[in-house]
């Protein structure tokens, strides 16, 4: 695995393909891209079925190949024989901060600054309570209206609880939270790849511009770890947080993972404060120590079987250059967004993500005017699977670990066909599921 | 299942065995035990090692027979072949609060005022927080010094994020708890089997004295789930948590569980306010609004694998009386104490569980005051797993859904062999190991 640095702007034509020569009709120029794609061979470690087109690991991530067995040795082997044993035999102890330092190459940070733990909401409940507590004469939390849903409900939350005063403001757009920046902020908290668009915010200047003011950061990767290369040490970054199951493929609800600078370990730190947190989680101290080291942000006993998933479907990590998944990443996004605007015209599917490659992750939405959540199910009866986020977008996930050029040939040929016959417009298609 | 009922008094010879007669020397009484046990059967739905005498199922539980096939279903089903479609097709969305339904009967609970979720430290920051809001004129929170420690952690860090200058007051007895309910307590908060010595508080008779002073109440029933039948609903409770892979057998860091009464559902509640909490999720509002259900306890995205493996475990209890359950942990422990009287007396073993079945769990401790720790490392060299609790504290659990008479007796053989040979005292039994 490559060491993390900071992505750089990338021309337009990065992706390699001859945008001006985009084949509408066959899917030639699909197989000659993939086989001229050196990630191709990967898509074998996981496990997919055979009718769908997944273009959904911005959500959940498909399973790894090796996750099943490695679930099984846990449950019959370190759980059913071992029993409590395996906390030490099985180093079920250590499995966050070994989880956290196979996440750490990926996010461009030391493997000690980096723990699996708990969910992302969770996490950032203890960053940006840790962060707050690192500012206490300062009263503004500045994030993004567009954010996801989740992170601005926990600064709510943190806001109500603490106490203190707090405003969480809402930034309309990237210039707005640079003018918002003055000596009042105590964090900015953002996402670094949109969930709904895919944009990526640039994190080494809005970091630097945060700490010109004095303020410290929070950055969300959820929508970043394994799209890109990133440098949270490089950047300077205070906190990061993270998810184990969109592209780390953890599996349904993996355990989620936190960064924290080293300057900010030690001492006070988050309120979570339970007992795998402490210093001495076993010598059952009558009060709270706190650990000097990333163990500080744990609190109770941790989720061993999710770790365990979210670990082996880690280690096929090894060996990938992040910087070509990126590059994978953003060639098949190219080719959906070029594919669907050659296709699709005239069903008014309008692009919200970033024509610019360099400016977005491995998602690429667009918005209809009433059909999104019908044209998202018509394509999933279809076989190929998107997801609909509220209340207009269509959103599609590129994992380059596993997507090939030929799934994105056959999702715009089945979406044209759907938009073309409108097929999306049936009663069934209408109906509204609890998670879509 | 029976619907749980208040625990009563029991006298001390409930567990049904002649303790004048007590049968130092042979196995025969213990295969006549388990000859009479109605519960005899149910071991053979869970998976044991067949040269382990499991007496630590109080720290984990056993693994039950059904879960290596259910968790691989949802491995390779569920997640490899249904992918994100999981979260409807098989529900996944709604296994917190089905998982708190199966758990609502053990304790006592309507369906809908128990949920599943995250671990039994970070429940209990919750459930706290939302106490002390609900007494925001009181300053006082009190606690037992014995507590389990990662109680009294929350408890601070509770406090400091707060900042409202609560008093966190550490009773030394259950006199002591009684004289300090005054009327600048908020809350009460015990655990109702104490971790080390396993002897059980009233929680009718401390509820009803905690309401009589104005306060809320939180009860921890970490090691009472799945041993005797409770009653939160009947005892007028109004928060407890609990835990998921102890006497519930869920697996190592299983999710655990709340309970909110009614009265406090709906408006503010706890200050984890993430998406899952949200009253409607996936409808991406700019504002955190509550569910007005046990929904909002929730926070990030529920844990799957884990819950799998939970629920698949509590669907064994279908049918089982907890009545029955409790009588068997009280035989079981009063045979363990017996034996241990009879057989290693001499040999500075102290109990400091209660004589009184009705006043205990289903674990038993003694102390040592210098070979705790490598009594119980000789004990597991000798395929008897117990576990050590710090400074002195050698502790035994019970699980009665498999733990038989026979085993019982073999531990105490092996125990009362050890301590005569002084075979502990070696040089590999004196090595601490990171967990015990």
């Amino acid at each position: 695995m490559t060491t993390a640095t900071t992505p750089e702007p990338a021309p337009h034509d990065r992706a390699g393909i001859d945008r001006t020569g985009i084949d509408k009709t066959g899917i030639d120029q699909a197989t000659a891209l993939d086989a001229a794609d050196p990630l191709a061979g990967l898509g074998e470690l996981f496990t997919l079925p055979a009718d769908v087109i997944y273009l959904d690991g911005n959500s959940l991530g498909a399973l790894p190949g090796a996750v099943p067995d490695r679930i099984a040795a846990t449950v019959t082997g370190e759980w059913g024989d071992g029993l409590i044993r395996s906390w030490n035999d099985a180093d079920w102890i250590n499995a966050p901060r070994r989880v956290g330092a196979k996440i750490a190459p990926l996010v461009g940070a030391a493997p000690d600054n980096v723990i699996a733990a708990d969910s992302t909401t969770v996490n950032l409940f203890k960053v940006l309570s840790a962060a707050l507590a690192r500012r206490p004469q300062r009263r503004k939390i500045i994030t993004e209206t567009r954010n996801f849903p989740t992170d601005n409900y926990i600064a709510e939350g943190v806001i109500r609880q603490t106490g203190c005063g707090h405003q969480l403001v809402h930034a309309g757009s990237v210039e707005a939270i640079r003018d918002l920046l003055d000596d009042d902020v105590a964090v900015l908290m953002l996402t670094h790849v949109n969930y709904r668009d895919g944009s990526v915010h640039d994190m080494a200047g809005l970091t630097r511009a945060a700490h010109d003011a004095g303020a410290l950061v929070i950055w969300d990767l959820a929508h970043s770890a394994g799209v890109m290369p990133l440098n949270l040490a490089g950047c300077d970054v205070d906190f990061a947080i993270g998810c184990g199951y969109k592209f780390l493929n953890g599996g349904p609800g993996a355990p989620a993972f936190l960064y924290v600078a080293p300057r900010h370990l030690g001492g006070d730190g988050q309120p979570l404060t339970g007992w795998f947190g402490h210093a001495d989680p076993f010598g059952f101290e009558p009060h709270y120590r706190p650990a000097a080291d990333i163990s500080q942000y744990l609190c109770g006993t941790p989720p061993v079987l999710g770790l365990v998933a979210l670990e082996a479907a880690l280690d096929l990590w090894d060996g990938i250059d992040i910087g070509q998944v990126h590059t994978k990443a953003q060639q098949l996004t190219g080719y959906f967004i070029d594919l669907v605007e050659a296709r699709c015209g005239g069903h008014d599917l309008a692009l919200i993500s970033p024509r610019d490659a360099a400016c977005r992750g491995a998602q690429v939405a667009f918005t209809h005017p009433t059909g999104g959540h019908a044209i998202i199910a018509a394509l999933i009866a279809d076989g190929v699977i998107g997801d609909f986020r509220a209340p207009d977008v269509l959103r599609f996930g590129f994992a380059p670990l596993y997507t090939r050029f030929v799934d994105v040939w056959h999702a715009v040929d089945r979406l044209a066909d759907i938009l073309d016959q409108r097929r999306w417009d049936r009663p069934e298609f209408h109906t509204r599921r609890k998670v879509t």
